[in-house]
C-alpha cells in the first residue's frame, strides 16, 4: 500500500527539506539529458475557465517515476475556493508499484515554481536589489517574495494586485517578514521602482510593457504555462540582453517565448536553458546594466525532485 | 478531501455497478466526439522492462475529468509481485477538486479491459460459439473468460499459456465457474477449437498466425497497447473482413493495426471504430461465415466511465 500523505503532513516534512539545491539539481539533470520528461498533457476547460496540466517522468539512474496533476481554475476564488489543486504521485522505477500519493492541494507546485523563481535570481538577478517587483498579489507572489530573500537582500518590495482588497490582503499576510510593502494598481508602478520583478497570474494579456522596463532589471514570469497565457509584452523578450527558459521543448508551445517567437519579435536561436545557465558561469548575468529575462513553464523535473524528497521525509507507512 | 478508496472497497462498491452498458456508452460518446481524450502519456523503461500509460480525459456535459495511471512491468511475477498497479483519480470539471483516489493496484483497468472485450464479442462474435479461446493464462485471460459469458453462451473453453504451472492454476481458479477448460502449450490449438479468441499477453511478437485461423472466428487483440507489442500476425488483419479498433487515432501509434499498416499488410481506409459498430448495425458480423479482428489498445473513456461509476457508488467521505 503506498503512503498517503495529507497537505498538514507534507508542510511538516518540508521542514526536513532544503529544496533549493535539489530544484537545482533537477534542472541542471534536464539540461544534461539526464531527465526523460515527456510532453506536459493538458485539459483545457472554457466554462467555468481552467487548465489541467500532467507533468511526469523520471531522472536517469533514479529509484522513482513521478506523476504530478495540477490545476488552475480562476473562478474559483469567487465561490470561496483556491484556484490551485491537484496531487503528486511517487511510483518505484524498478516495479511501477505506487509508493506514496502526495495530496498537496497544489502546494507542492506553488513551492517548487517559488523556488525556481529563487533560482534563476541567483544567477540572473543584478547582485544589488532596490526593491522587489511582484506582479500578482496571490499565494505565488507572497512565496517567490519569501523565496526571493534566500538569495538576495532587499528591504523592500511593491506588489501590484487587482484590487485594493487583494492588495490589502497581501500587505497583511506579509506584515510578519519585516518587508516594508507598498501595493499599487499601476504595473508600470512595480517597474519603476523593482529591478528584481517576478509575474506570477493567469493573465492572458501583458500586464508588463517594454517602455517600462529599465536596465539592470531581471523578470521572471511563472505565470503563464499555456499557449493562451501571457504576462510580458513581447517588446519586453525582443530588449532583453538574454531570455532564458525552464524548457526549451515545452517554450516552443507555451509561455512568454511562445507568444514572443509567434509574434515574430524573437528568435528561438538565442534561447538558453535555466540548467546551462546554473552548470556554466559565462551565460549568468555578464554586467549590472543587463536586462534578463527568464520564462518559466514548469518542468516535470521539479515535481520529481520536489516529491521524492518528501517523500523521503515521510517514510514509509 | 477526496475519499481515497483502498482495492477491497473498490470491489465492495463495484457490486453495485454493472460496468457493461456503461463502457458501451464510453465508447459511442468516443466516437461520437463527445469525449475529449488526449493522446496517451507514456514512459517506457528497459531494465527491468516495463510500460507506464496515463489516460485522461473528460465526457463533454459530464461532471468529472479523469487521470489514469496504470502499469505493467513483466518480470515483477519472477519478483513475487504482480505485473499490474495503478490507480484512478476524480476531479470535480467544474473545480479541478480531486474527488476521489482510486488506489485500484491496476484492477479497475482489468476489468474495464475486460468488459471492452465483452462489448467487442456481442457485436462482433459469431452467435453460436462453439469454445471460447484464450491466448495469455494471466488475470485478463481469467477476466476475458467471465465476461465473454455475459454476452455468448459457451461450456468450453481452450487456454494457451507459457507453461504448465501457469495453466494448472488457470485451471484451478477456473473450475468453479462450470466450465470445461483445456490448456495448451500449443497456440494453433486455440485457433483450430476456439471461434471467439481473445489475445491478453505482453508479447512483441506474433502468437496467432493467419493460417490457423478458420472462416467464422472472431479475434479480440487486448494485450497489444504500446507501439512494440504485438500479439497478432499481420496477415489475420490482410484476411479479415472487419477490423475494428476502439480508437482511430491511438491506432495510429500502437497496436495491431498500428503493426500490421507498419508492414504494409493493410490500409487504414477500412477499419471501423467500436463506438460506430455498436451505434450502426451496418457495421457488425454480417454472417456466421467471416472472419472479424477488434484491436483494443484501451481508451480513457473507459477509465473515466467506470471510475465515475465508483466514485459515486462509494460516496463522499
Amino acid at each position: 500500500m503506498p503512503v498517503v500523505v495529507p497537505l498538514a503532513e507534507i508542510k511538516k516534512a518540508l521542514a526536513s527539506v532544503d529544496p533549493l539545491p535539489l530544484i537545482e539539481e533537477g534542472f541542471v539533470a534536464y539540461s544534461r539529458g539526464l531527465a526523460v520528461v515527456p510532453p506536459v498533457g493538458e485539459l483545457l476547460f472554457e466554462d467555468p475557465p481552467g487548465d489541467v496540466h500532467i507533468k511526469y517522468g523520471y531522472i536517469r539512474g533514479g529509484d522513482v517515476y513521478v506523476v504530478k496533476i495540477a490545476s488552475g481554475f480562476v473562478d474559483n476564488p469567487k465561490r470561496g475556493l483556491p484556484s490551485g489543486d491537484g496531487l503528486m504521485l511517487v511510483f518505484d522505477r524498478s516495479t511501477g508499484a505506487l509508493r506514496a500519493v502526495l495530496l498537496d492541494e497544489g502546494h507542492l507546485t506553488n513551492l517548487r515554481t517559488a523556488v525556481a523563481g529563487a533560482v534563476v535570481a541567483k544567477y540572473l538577478a543584478p547582485r544589488r536589489v532596490t526593491a522587489a517587483g511582484i506582479v500578482g498579489a496571490g499565494v505565488q507572489g507572497r512565496m517567490q517574495l519569501e523565496w526571493l530573500r534566500r538569495v538576495r537582500a532587499f528591504d523592500e518590495a511593491i506588489v501590484w494586485g487587482l484590487d485594493e482588497a487583494e492588495l490589502a490582503a497581501f500587505s497583511r499576510d506579509m506584515a510578519s517578514t519585516g518587508l516594508r510593502i507598498r501595493t499599487t494598481l499601476r504595473a508600470e508602478d512595480v517597474a519603476a521602482a523593482a529591478n528584481l520583478i517576478v509575474t506570477c497570474t493567469p493573465s492572458t494579456r501583458p500586464l508588463l510593457e517594454a517602455a517600462w522596463i529599465r536596465p539592470g532589471t531581471h523578470i521572471t514570469a511563472v505565470g503563464s504555462d499555456t499557449s493562451e497565457k501571457q504576462e510580458l509584452e513581447a517588446a519586453i523578450l525582443a530588449r532583453a540582453d538574454r531570455v532564458v527558459v525552464d524548457s526549451l521543448s515545452q517554450s516552443e508551445l507555451r509561455g512568454e517565448v511562445y507568444k514572443a517567437v509567434s509574434a515574430g519579435a524573437i528568435g528561438r536561436g538565442s534561447l538558453v536553458e535555466l540548467g546551462r545557465v546554473i552548470d556554466d558561469p559565462g551565460l549568468r548575468r555578464a554586467s549590472e546594466d543587463e536586462i534578463t529575462v527568464a520564462d518559466l513553464t514548469g518542468v516535470a523535473v521539479q515535481d520529481i525532485k520536489i516529491s521524492e524528497a518528501v517523500w523521503r521525509a515521510v517514510g514509509e507507512p
